[in-house]
């Protein structure tokens, strides 16, 4: 009947998989991760590294005063208050827990200072000292092997095995799967004793499971997320009876290249350095048309309705904050200039509207205020005027699924007719809905993912 | 095994419901409707009786050019084209056929001259003589009883009952249910050897549901819905792998009265007479604030940013429009004044203000063109000078669900693991999902609940 046997089956391995696979491995349980590509990581291993943590030392050192309130508050706003309070306010009261957690138990290695990410109050995000999550997954894998954790690659699940009363005792998996044929593998059954952790991640990249909730988000349309970010683990828990939250709330992101595909070099280039230093411009007029650290959804919004693709612009103050700069470069997605003249010819940009954009904008750093736009100024902002400068055109991308399955604070999945959880099924991290509401802020995925998690693996572990 | 066999089981007796119960028996099919509230008729029967239908004589007659492509454009434009826009548009092409077989098959009668409402960019809504869905309902009992169609009353769907392939066969239901009592009445099994038609409406009155979707919808919020508005029928779709789709777009109506309960009297009066003849002001500041004839999100969104109850107020000229004026006197839900200066007192908005707010429009329609807030000028309209004026305060109230589950251009329910049609089911109505995207615009639904309800009797007849 079972092909293998596990107190904890977790099925996903990225940031939240792997933290609840070491939760559950620390109090003692057997524990295997499932993974459906052949290498693991999932999309977490692609994101940029960024990790939102209010009040962290970190913070402290660079003077900037924070609270988690103050992250709940941002996180509504962003969110349209279509959250579910409670479960945000645990991301938030956690943050910097999970900050310490990845930088002291993992050993995961931290640029200094914290950065000013869109729709943040503070700047409270910090980001890896290699510029993309793998400087995290890397890590919890490494904590996996001492662990002595099991991690199937290959692995796809099937479907969630109920016993008689409902409750999740295992899972149905093809073995030896071969991504993205349906057919491939083999069928086997593992137990599990305890609980199974759903954390297979969003479906951004599942043009046709997002086209039911979006219709005008089709196969034409780019997204930041590996190729994986598909819905089968959703599914599977849908048709087990979870309820579904928010699954119409998709974010595009605001900072991908319009000149490579996905998620690439130049996103962090634009959210380290272009949106906080520098400034976004309509090609067609030249003129900035939103605060460039606003909310993605409020800054998609507005380039969709531009007439040509915005171009983000910074000089060679702000671009050192760039952590991709020198393969942006090398990749052609950001060009560099030696006058501004030189960057809006290029680009297709009337030179005079933009020099006159920039006089404004520089002309708004010495009043303080960005009048204009309501855009946060940075203390160390200074105006635009050094060269060379750099230009990365933008397009905006499919990037993640605010909806998904709720959970209950201890990261139960919850049954739609009970409205109890369903014995034996956690979950955590982007297959879950209901935590970001209508818009997820930057940075703030990574401690969704931990905090939830790592209570998932706490849960299972316990049989909570 | 089964206590009653029937061709075609529908469950609702609502618009959707009933257009469906009636195609199915013309076409020769026993049929059977359930309804769990001991009166028939859903929400539809406190609706307001209004049907958009674009290129009616009724148009003609009224010199107005329309067509079904300018209404799709408005569908989706309120949407946020998140609708589907096949099913949209077969919504606007068969509108005015609707409204056609309810005037000339059915015998509803209608007041004569076409309505203005918010979002639509022409007059095209028709109006029951009678000033609500009672209207409609009515004509269609009767034809139910003339062919025969038995309805049975205080009967809950429990579950859709599947065969070991997955074909729904037939439905449980609680007989002699007393609604709310979950445990009421006695548990039967009704066959349905073509097909069961789930056109059991929304679940605006489904505090604790809602709330999943957005947590301010609390039981504190009032709705305009029949207290039957709840969620087991969506529920057992989805238990069935039926496909959710925009379940969070839960939408509050700008035109209820916040001196009576529900729907009432008094939204009626806005939407006639209010909205289109009059202006709507904030009470704390007696400015208007948005545009009266934009779409409800609009105007709801803008209504929640005010810091009191917004106040409608139309004078005796416009007034002749609101079908419902004599019962809203009564109530006390619309108040009569002989001056401007009186009507500002009583509702406790600042006078001069309120002189300068009505001399502002007046002018503007001297002009042609609302300036501040581009509000269509109908060609009928005159200056707000003639007393007495009249005045209703607002609240926004839960008023449609805009979400529901996924059906195709045959009412077929869609399954979310196969996409394709779960054999035996179809849907129509508020229960079905995304074809009004992220805003429904007003007296949309019963053309929806006509074409796809009729639709539905249809494909269940047929065996589609």
């Amino acid at each position: 009947m079972w092909n293998a046997e596990y107190d904890v089956v977790v099925v996903g391995t990225g940031f939240a998989g792997l933290a609840a696979a070491i939760e559950a491995r620390e109090r003692g349980r057997s524990v295997v991760v499932l993974e459906k590509m052949r290498n693991p990581g999932g999309n977490s291993i692609i994101s940029g590294g960024l990790v939102a943590a209010a009040g962290s030392d970190a913070q402290r050192l660079a003077g900037i005063e924070d609270s988690p309130d103050r992250m709940l508050a941002d996180m509504l706003a962003a969110g349209q208050h279509l959250n579910d309070p409670t479960l945000t306010r645990m991301v938030a009261e956690h943050s910097a827990e999970v900050f310490g957690w990845l930088r002291d138990h993992l050993h995961v290695e931290f640029r200094d200072g914290v950065n000013q990410l869109g729709g943040h109050a503070v700047p409270r995000t910090c980001a890896t000292a290699k510029p993309a999550g793998i400087a995290i997954i890397r890590p919890m894998l490494e904590r996996c092997r001492e662990l002595e954790i099991e991690v199937r690659l290959r692995s796809q699940l099937r479907s969630l095995v109920q016993d008689a009363g409902g409750r999740v005792v295992g899972v149905e998996v093809q073995d030896e799967y071969h991504f993205p044929e349906a057919e491939s593998g083999e069928t086997i059954r593992i137990r599990a004793n305890g609980g199974v952790v759903l954390a297979s991640g969003g479906f951004a990249r599942d043009a046709g499971f997002r086209r039911i909730q979006d219709p005008r988000l089709d196969a034409y349309i780019d997204s930041t997320n590996h190729p994986g970010a598909t819905s089968e683990g959703l599914v599977a828990a849908l048709v087990c009876g979870a309820t579904p939250v928010h699954l119409s709330w998709i974010q595009l992101g605001p900072w991908a290249s319009e000149d490579e595909k996905g998620w690439g070099v130049g996103s962090l280039f634009s959210i380290l350095a272009g949106f906080p230093y520098g400034i976004m411009v309509d090609a067609a007029s030249g003129r900035r048309f939103v605060n460039e650290l606003s909310d993605r959804k409020l800054r998609v919004d507005a380039m969709l309705q531009q007439d040509r693709h915005p171009v983000a612009i910074v000089d060679s103050g702000g671009v050192s904050r760039a952590s991709t700069l020198e393969q942006c470069l090398k990749r052609g997605v950001v060009r560099e200039y030696q006058t501004l003249e030189e960057l809006a010819r290029d680009n297709g940009i009337p030179t005079a509207a933009l020099r006159e954009t920039v006089s404004r904008y520089n002309a708004s750093l010495e009043q303080g205020v960005d009048v204009e736009f309501g855009k946060p100024l940075l203390p160390d902002l200074a105006p635009l005027s050094n060269p060379p400068f750099y230009a990365i055109r933008l397009v905006p991308k499919v990037h993640h699924c605010m909806g998904g399955i709720q959970i209950d604070t201890e990261a139960r999945v919850l049954h739609l007719v009970t409205r109890a959880p369903i014995a034996g099924l956690y979950a955590a991290g982007e297959v879950t809905g209901g935590i970001h509401g209508a818009s997820r802020l930057g940075s703030c995925a990574i401690p969704d993912c931990l905090v939830f998690g790592r209570l998932a693996g706490m849960s299972a572990a316990s049989g909570r």
